[in-house]
């Protein structure tokens, strides 16, 4: 499929480090336009193909999850949507997955650093020895305008999108965001290659990513946090063979989470003999965090789902 | 597929009302062995086809989620673990899906009781007018005696099992279970003509189901809390075109979900012009919650995904 010709290119080097209302636009489009966007890593640069573990010691968090933007869309008013069209996401030819210390689900478990750079082929990587990962590119961030002033961190996502770690949204889906400043000012970073229903460990396959959206006004259409259409079946990289699940059960989500994911590393270890760090990545790579029940009470599951045809 | 010939038959009336070590086996199998259950409803008969909605209020809560053993299966000790392949599930012609006040994941949102009775074709059921459900049988209920003395509700489940409501423990589906009591002492019951992960109104399409299971000793393998292998892909009934999804955002799991079906409900108004608790019945029956991050600290998001196949 020939793709559009962009109305406007944002570099990679236009971008922001928070999410506030009061940035002001680097353009504006026209409703409809079609608009490229080349975006660095969610390290912003800080790592690169060569890097190794020592580099997440040093990395500046100050300096991360920068978003490319923003763009302002002619006619966008709060109350209308903005419907961003996923047209095509072109990761670099490389990509990184951390377990930073302090942050992912596992943290308590995970206190040392990790790294893993990974090469991406057109279609797939082997992201471990006999570990072929389906690439499933998509953009972490992707957000307008917070409804309210003051600069925000771009870590958390919120209703007006930001990091939304949604693996789903990948090319031909179409995201709509709730409109709460003049113009929307629409930002867009973070490439993911691949990355499963969760992000157990904080970071997917992260990768440069150059990016088309076409970003339209929808007057007709109301919204009060992301929702989304996708263009077809869900994980068709992934969903071509059997699973295998554990549970996480009590009365707690997020501990049901972790226990889920714990079981899921224990799995992994003693069925395909990976390591734990190893296997707490590929979680965060390629297993689905679903809720199986959460009406029961006072106990509800957890399941995370590994893809068994990523084997081989 | 022609089924193996079962060595033991489980009648509808051969059923407990909790999850107890106590309760003693109806009949011992060897490992290996291949048993027929034919279970009634979760209501345990009380709901019937030509049910109407005053049925919810008289609904007797002692008498329901009944499930169908104990089966001793000779050789099993605690430490092991118990293999249930789910070989077949065969549905009655009928279901019924409630919203039963006080129980559900939005019962503050709901306070009336509702009833809707579905008539099951062979592979599909007209759940509403013009949507069609795929049918993916399944047991909401599937146990081994608990880890400690006393009698426990069949409501939660619980890492021996129970009431895991887990829409993927389809057939072919091999399901593993912790073993705590000498011959593991398996149940099952809770028979679910079709449902989406969470079961989020507290309901699915209840029906009475007759089922085989193959129930196995395994030495060799140690769980501590339900694991299962799928037989193939996931949801193929309903994963074969675009969905659309809806977000909660927010710092609480448990309230993300909320948020995120509270949105599709009002998207199914929106887009498809359907009453609130006919939205709510649908959600629970085909719509699958995921834990899109769980990472990017304050905030998570839960998305509600709807499969648009049933829309014909």
């Amino acid at each position: 499929m020939s793709q559009p010709q962009p109305s406007l290119h944002v570099g990679r080097e236009q971008y922001h480090l928070a999410w506030d209302r009061s940035i002001e636009p680097i353009a504006t489009v026209g409703s409809g336009s079609v608009v490229e966007i080349d975006a660095l890593d969610a390290s912003c640069g800080q790592i690169t193909a060569a890097s190794t573990v020592a580099d997440i010691a040093t990395l500046d968090f100050s300096r991360v999850d920068q978003v490319n933007g923003p763009i302002a869309v002619d006619g966008a008013e709060p109350g209308d949507t903005l419907e961003i069209e996923l047209l095509d996401f072109q990761p670099a030819d490389w990509g990184w997955t951390a377990s930073i210390p302090g942050f992912g689900l596992l943290a308590e478990d995970f206190s040392e650093p990790a790294l893993r750079i990974t090469k991406l082929g057109a279609h797939s990587a082997e992201f471990l020895p006999g570990v072929r990962i389906p690439l499933a590119p998509f953009c972490g961030e992707v957000g307008v305008a917070p409804p309210t002033e003051g600069a925000r961190s771009t870590i958390p996502p919120d209703v007006f999108g930001g990091n939304m770690d949604t693996r789903h949204l990948t090319a031909g889906t179409k995201l709509y965001l709730p409109v709460f400043a003049p113009g929307g000012r629409f930002s867009l970073g973070d490439g993911h290659a691949a990355q499963g229903d969760g992000e157990v460990c904080g970071t997917a396959i992260e990768t440069p990513m150059r990016v088309q959206v076409r970003l339209t006004v929808r007057k007709d259409l109301h919204v009060s946090a992301p929702e989304f259409l996708t263009l077809g079946p869900l994980a068709a990289g992934t969903n071509i063979g059997p699973y295998y699940a554990t549970d996480g059960v009590g009365p707690d989500l997020m501990t049901a989470a972790r226990d889920s994911v714990r079981r899921m590393i224990e799995y992994l270890g003693r069925e395909h003999g990976l390591g734990a760090i190893d296997a707490y990545l590929l979680c965060s790579v390629t297993c689905d965090l679903k809720i199986s029940e959460i009406v029961d009470a006072p106990n509800w599951i957890v399941t995370a789902y590994c893809p068994l045809s990523i084997f081989g």
